[in-house]
């Protein structure tokens, strides 16, 4: 591992110069054109072998090791989201309305660095690494799956992918086996009332009335209508009713998210919804449009490869703590993945010591302490190495 | 007036003509460059002397009559409204987003017609006319007030106007003594949560959430506040939190307009709205901006003007009905005019009778009967005539 | 009418006892038994004949005038209401939960107080005067009606009476010719949801959350579906879902009124608020009863009754200010009167002028200014005498 | 063990004979002293030591067995709810308002019938049975604290519980170690607005709409403001605002439940409850009063104890499944006697196989399959004989 440690210590500086790039250059899910020839042109100097166009716009590079083994794969996202950066780092986004606000520009800079690295030790590699770049995480249906479909984990044994969390501290990572992240679903709903004159609401039905009293009970859905032991989320996220200051909304477009761990409690909520819809409407004789869109299946890691992040995991340069995390709320991609080969996704802490409190994921202020760039890249190479000389049966003997 | 009636009856055509010429070329309130070279150039084909850019975008077009006698002014007004037309009308608007929801373009071609009838009798006019064309009635500060700082009413001695009136029936009069619209005011409202991820609302504070208990709370005003005697308008029109489906609006944007009659009650609501957001966010930990701007003032016809028009308006043909009409909720800033000049404003009624039921101004689907616009014309017409030919005094004595 | 001054001066004590004994005797609507009794026993002692349980409770005194002419009658109610009284005053209440909170025992004093006077001058009386005491005002269906089936308006020319306003000032008199009070209905709404535990939401339907959204969105009625030209009121005053505190409520129950002026929309009313209950119990899938009972029709003035008092109230000692008093929301089943007989119903004021502020009637701490008793004795006494002395046409060459 | 369920079985009827009188003849929390001696006669009766008045109206019965051992306490309540009953049953609740609406009737008949079947196998007994009836389960301050304060757990080693579950089949048993019970407590809040006349909302503040937004704003604390993996309820489950249909609100007084299981989330929800409501009354202008009281603590089970239910439970004739169990929202205060001797509380299943859905627990119309009683009796009582003839080591080893 030393040669692992002391390479990527040896980059760090290029690649936070590579996140900080992205970051100022993000592109919107399925539009990461840019991103992707980057990401492709990087690999190539490498002299990895690349696809391009995986799926859409995603990336696959091969590296062969000097010795047999098992084929690994480690993943990192690359698109962004439409939020406007609101930071003061120099690297700001150049994108108007673009924003990398959940750190994919680091998990792709970690593995790029990564990469190099492995790329410079390749003769001791027993087996072979896929760096599996992949575009639209944010955005249903995402990237993953169209990559698998188009190849993307053929002859993939195991696959290894971490998030950088700004709101857990550096220096920690955080494991869990079974389910860590929950289902994203997202809801559209338009409210059809009828517009008219701001001074003559009697001849209207107000859509943005409607619109309020539907957001107030939604509400009751999470605090009344699921089992308090049960977690659901249901958020209106958007709310368009754009007009005149005296032109009362002819309608009102909402759209939102569901997360939710259990397909019953999904499947209640997607019909929960469109009651409360229905009722709130009728209090006004206005109709409404609803659609329910199902995200993500529920990420569910595997035990034994879970369990091999968190035993490699302390011995990391960095790691100063490794613990069980609580499953979180958000959805990802990566639970395609992990239906089809064995594998885990993990959490690397990327909240700077010296912050009192961190913006959350995807708020225009997000920043993250980039020396996380640097763990996660060595906790993946750990877990990736180790995989691949020991395999299951000898890791575990190695740990007893 | 026979000569006016037939005058008018003989150019039928090209009124239309130029009013859906107008209403496929809508132009948004203070942007009706076009529409004033349009308006000004027709004036001066008649040979009327043309005053442009007055107070903004107004034109001013005066014609002397062969004879001594007072200045009548008559009022049109010409802006535009930021809509999207729904219509079917072969003449739809071909300006995206721009509508004649409100019969602007009817009260201009009604204007020009009368001046092109007028033209061919002046000999036989007794005082001056001017033409006085309004440009941005639909957006305060509005077009009056700038027009009248720029001397459109120098020298005269009573103003005209009129609205067409698409839910009052085709051949209906509408005048009323005293205040007839109300003071149309608009409020900013900006609350300011905190964003963050969809599936993490503790995290966040979540605007959209606030501002639907703002507008359910709003409601309390006006049914709960105000004197129920008295008329009150409280309406949120827009509202704005644009975001992607999973991440919480970190502020949402509220705008709408307040209608009253007296000034106690303006000056109640406008602190009662303030103290409700106030309280509002204060349940969520949010904090606010906002903004109260006073509109137009109360538009309050002239006495003596406003029994002039119901009684010659029976004997004007076409005219079927003449009615004293209930106050109107909606502004107009033909209250400026009434506030330096004697005058009167009235409606005239657009709907068609083979209509069971009219959109309301303002909405997507507006419409009117173009009937009406010959029967403005005469009305207009006729009271100009009549308050010239005999002044104030002798209007009385004729009266008898 | 110096006899009458002098001789309501003169008993200006015994008004007030009056008036102080009832207030701490206070009987409900339909329960004035003793109430009753100690009307009927005052006119007996005058020698007045005395019919008692007219419709009801109500009490009918009549004085043979000296000399022939009209029959007067005056009319006073008698009835309290459900309202625990949080008031210091030395006479108090002493039954529980009942008060006179509307100025009942007031008006009861005063006309004792006129009959008084008025026996002492009978001879002088020119006509009949019938002393009408209802019961049952605060509760529909009224006493009123039944008193009226009763025969308690056979014979009567003419019926005047008043009502004691504790926010209007002392000394001031309020008239007005047409529709002076409002009709006044009810509503009672039951949820029907389901309970349960109060840890365990998610296995009930929660009547009271149900009830607070019903109660929110009721407000739109007034705000948002009626004319802002025209009055209505739709209030929420009962809400009881009384259960411990960890015991989720299976129902709830809300109870209410509505005013309006106009029966279309007292019609249109009616149905709204069954459309907002249909919508928002859909939201929780709960089912409810709702039922909506008719009040007293609107109170309509007749003109020359009306101008009569106009005209003399401002010559009666202690009268400062008489004027056209606006509409008020408060119903009233003096209308049933005026429905039968010519008459009028007007406002004297009882607010001590010391007062900042004045508790609004039907509150806990209601009060008056006594000597608004004693005004609203002379104001009746003259309206009836003048009426005896000159009936119409006379009053009107008098008042020349 | 057979001369246990031999016994129970035997005295069967007398066991529903006891648990019918005793739902008959509810008594409140801390009102329960004609249950306390029947209880207290029973015991004496059979000849047991008997301790009344503990901690209030508790009762303790004790008996020695005919060989030395450790000492066990069986526990059971005997209060019931202010419920006004509305079931069918022949023996339902002649007590006006109070309902044995939890079960406690049949936990009391339990221990019973339990203690008369353990004294006639007295001999056999290896150690002290205490009778532990609770009084007050249902309110807090509850009556567990007292009577430990009162010495009821004196020389005891261990305790056993059980409590009866509506919505469990009958035949279930269901354990759980640790976290089993939440903390529920209690709060208070009265909105102070401003009565007045129905008909004139503008002269008051309305405490019923106060309210009614108060009940909506305070959803938005677990769907938005706790994180979306705790568990947490707010309910609000009282609403008192009673007044005549047309006098608006003076006050309202809410009371309700909060449930949770980490302390810093029951702070939490503390604070923000009272948040919710300063911004709310602030809308409004209104004052009010808030008072949070703190219930029992969560109830933990102890290991050992937990898994020797576990074990036993399954060889008892009448139960077909054991399982872990969910932790449930409700409180307990056995959780007191958890926190000064060993112990467990555990799930008796208690739904006839032929309902389809079972009414909650509190609910008017509660009802449980009475053959759950024998079933708990015999689990309590093998539980108590295996943990005295083994004690913990012993247990651990048979076991093997």
């Amino acid at each position: 591992m030393e040669q692992l440690f002391s390479g990527l210590d040896n980059i760090y500086d290029e690649i936070i110069e590579i996140r900080r790039y992205l970051h100022e250059h993000p592109e919107l899910s399925f539009e990461e054109v840019n991103t992707a020839k980057y990401i492709a042109d990087y690999h190539e100097k490498l002299g990895h072998q690349v696809r391009t166009n995986v799926g859409g716009n995603g990336v696959l590079a091969y590296l062969e090791g000097g010795k047999p083994g098992p084929t690994v794969a480690l993943r990192a996202d690359f698109d962004a989201l439409p939020i406007q950066e609101q930071t003061d780092v120099p690297f700001k986004s150049k994108n108007d309305g673009v924003m990398h606000a959940c750190g994919h520009d680091g998990h792709t800079a970690t593995l790029l660095g990564l990469a190099k690295v492995f790329n410079g030790m390749k003769s001791k590699i027993e087996g072979t690494i896929v760096f599996l770049h992949q575009h639209a995480e944010e955005l249903p249906p995402g990237g993953a799956n169209a990559m698998i479909k188009d190849g993307c984990l053929d002859g993939v044994d195991v696959i290894f992918g971490t998030h950088l969390q700004a709101q857990m501290p550096l220096g920690e990572i955080g494991y869990r086996t079974g389910p860590l992240q929950a289902a994203p679903d997202r809801f559209d709903i338009k409210i059809q009332g009828k517009g008219g004159h701001g001074a003559m609401p009697h001849d209207t039905k107000d859509s943005i009335v409607i619109g309020g009293q539907l957001i107030n009970n939604l509400q009751q859905i999470v605090s009344r209508r699921v089992d308090p032991l049960e977690s659901a989320v249901v958020s209106v996220c958007n709310f368009e009713a754009k007009n005149p200051y005296n032109v009362i909304a002819d309608t009102a477009v909402l759209t939102g998210t569901v997360r939710t761990f259990k397909e019953e409690i999904r499947t209640f909520i997607e019909k929960e919804i469109e009651r409360v819809i229905e009722g709130t409407c009728h209090v006004s004789g206005a109709s409404y449009e609803y659609t329910y869109s199902k995200g993500y299946p529920t990420t569910v890691n595997h035990k034994a490869e879970t369990e091999l992040v968190a035993r490699v995991a302390p011995h990391v340069p960095g790691v100063e703590t490794v613990k069980e995390t609580e499953p979180i709320m958000g959805g990802e991609d990566f639970s395609y993945y992990l239906q089809n080969v064995k594998g885990t996704f993990f959490f690397t802490g990327a909240k700077n010591p010296d912050w009192d409190d961190a913006y959350a994921h995807h708020h225009p202020k997000f920043d993250i302490d980039e020396r996380a760039l640097l763990i996660a890249a060595k906790v993946l190479g750990t877990a990736a190495l180790n995989y691949m000389k020991n395999e299951k049966q000898t890791l575990v003997n190695e740990d007893q």
